[in-house]
């Protein structure tokens, strides 16, 4: 029987709960498909800074060297608030993840559930239209990573740049990945840039252009990010897959997100261009409710199923997962946070949660 | 009796039959508050390239330079998608204009009516806690104006870049109009930026509050970019004064403006640091309902009325529109866009609505 290795990194908050969770579905879902996942578990984030120092150690960064994806928790926390930004839990550790693994593509899919559309904060009448959506976000590049980046000069001149950059084969690479989604879902791709301003923009729309030749079936839209942020609130449902820049995709993303109104059913994936990966829940580490046993597990499940498709190509045994959590939910089987869109609803904690979801592989 | 010279820069679509409407009420209000306003009309926007080609002409510029304000209408239309984006009737027009005139601070009222909370496409008991922000954005500094920008090198190798880029001095001339505007509102500023990634970010929470230790009644609050627009679609009320960087304004005030559901009446300034000012509708040119006489000139009016409070100074005037406006809803006159929130509403064209407000000054 096959065995994969990975690395899991549970961080902060509810992360370690919902963690717990996903490693039970993962062993039980190995067990019926025939293969094993071993894992080392690390700290990072805010855990990491309180037992090492500092949010990405370098016993972390070996394990995952070893590992052929990272199960990532959540990170961050008042806690850590006082920290330099660059240096707190999220960006001090997820940064150089990315770069170093070289996670050039975020997948953030966001939709609304059946049956779950009263949890979103839009209107009824717009929410009952569907929203299902796939941001498919370029990740090791632009703003993020631009340089020169800093701080010059003195008083008030003191100034302070980044540089939003990009080159044809980074767009070309990432617009590749968003028609190639495109062709296994609605054939849709809008192109998120700011080129009657931007001229990373202008490039970004020319390379995405002639990417959308070579698939000549996926319908191609190009919108400005003020716009798109517009149209997600006022027509979701026109939406298939959202191609962005590094910043314009973590604004999205959020966004989409939001609309559902279901941050804890959303899973994402961070991917290299070989198998590797890095998978997290969307929703952060929720320490208001962070060792209560009541954060839903379902994010870290279906970001667990991510990683068993893309880092393993167990394609069935993903399916299984994401069955088996659609089969909970109407079954009516929800933690707190979805109560709102079922009033009939069975509602139960974090572990009775990922038990459910085990009866139903 | 005072008079006030300003250009007036209709524009394309249903700028133009907005604006009657306005200099219509300019001047019966300014009748009753004893002052007069000369104007010069010119061509701009995509009826400047039909007329002269180029979108914001030298005579336009020079009738510009000889006024005191400029009234903008509106500008672009699917006619000039073809033309290089830089170069369409928006960014060739409102971008050397913004910078021509130091008009730095732009200034987004966004805001759900009384009365007009089903036009939000928010879920009711969302907008129903209310929604009235005020978007203070940075116009002339930033990724939009940063240099170095452009391309270099060939092949996959070929490269676009802007730069973000915000001095001390720029940040804190924004940050005190954010502050001074709060004042006057619920004394509450939440500040916009991404300083977990960005350098310019740092520098711009650091400034932001160092001005906020010469306001200490007011509330500062710092939320990253991609939080934000979530908060405003989770939790609108929360938001008073909203100060952001030019490329972050760019995407919130838009965001803002759906999240009222009727960009029909928002109303917005952009200022340079003495009295001059360009007052113009935050929705755009609507070429799909252009000529049928049926378009709201109301956001068109209430940026005339901000154009007598901070370009002339003429506050009771400008409060006398404002009033004229309100009342005119209240009463239950409105043009076919706001018909959804009021189901008993008498429905009227652009000139009646634009009769109405005279009527009720
Ligand atoms: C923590 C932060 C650096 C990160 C980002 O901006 O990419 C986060 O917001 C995300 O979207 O994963
Ligand atoms: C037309 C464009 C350059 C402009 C901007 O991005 O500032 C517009 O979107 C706006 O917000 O006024």
């Amino acid at each position: 029987s096959k065995n994969y290795h990975i690395a899991v990194l549970a961080g902060d908050g509810i992360g370690p709960e919902v963690m717990r969770e996903a490693i039970k579905v993962m062993n039980a879902v190995g067990q019926k498909h025939d293969f094993t996942v071993t894992y080392e578990e690390c700290f990072v984030g805010g855990a990491a800074i309180d037992h090492c120092g500092t949010p990405l150690p370098e016993e972390t960064i070996n394990a995952c060297d070893k590992a052929q994806a990272i199960l990532f928790g959540s990170v961050g926390g008042p806690k850590w608030d006082h920290l330099p930004h660059s240096q707190r839990p999220e960006a001090g550790a997820l940064l150089p993840l990315r770069k170093r693994y070289g996670l050039f593509c975020n997948l953030r899919p966001a939709r609304i559930f059946p049956g779950l559309n009263a949890l979103s904060p839009l209107r009824a009448d717009i929410s009952a239209q569907g929203f299902d959506a796939m941001v498919v976000r370029e990740l090791t590049g632009g703003i993020y990573f631009g340089t020169p980046k800093g701080r010059e000069g003195e008083g008030d001149n003191e100034r302070a740049f980044d540089t939003e950059v990009y080159t044809r084969a980074e767009i070309e690479r990432i617009a590749r990945v968003a028609f190639k989604v495109a062709m296994g879902r609605k054939k849709k791709v809008t192109s998120i840039d700011k080129s009657n301003v931007l001229a990373s923009s202008v490039l970004w729309r020319e390379v995405v252009m002639m990417v959308a030749e070579d698939f000549p079936e996926v319908t191609l839209e190009h919108l400005y990010i003020d716009n798109a942020t517009m149209q997600l609130i006022k027509n979701p449902a026109q939406f298939d897959v959202v191609l962005c820049s590094n910043m314009f995709g973590d604004i999205l993303s959020d966004e989409c997100a939001m609309i559902t109104g279901s941050m804890g059913l959303l899973a994402s994936a961070s991917l290299a261009s070989g198998s590797f990966g890095l998978y997290e829940p969307a929703g952060g580490s929720a320490p208001d409710i962070a060792g209560q046993g009541i954060a839903n597990p379902i994010a870290q499940i279906l970001s667990m199923a991510l990683m068993l498709r893309h880092s393993f190509g167990e394609i069935e045994a993903a399916e299984d997962v994401e069955k088996a959590v659609a089969r909970a939910l109407k079954d009516q089987i929800v933690t707190a946070d979805l109560a709102r869109a079922m009033p009939d609803a069975h509602i139960v904690n974090t572990v009775q949660m990922g038990d459910a979801i085990v009866e139903r592989l």
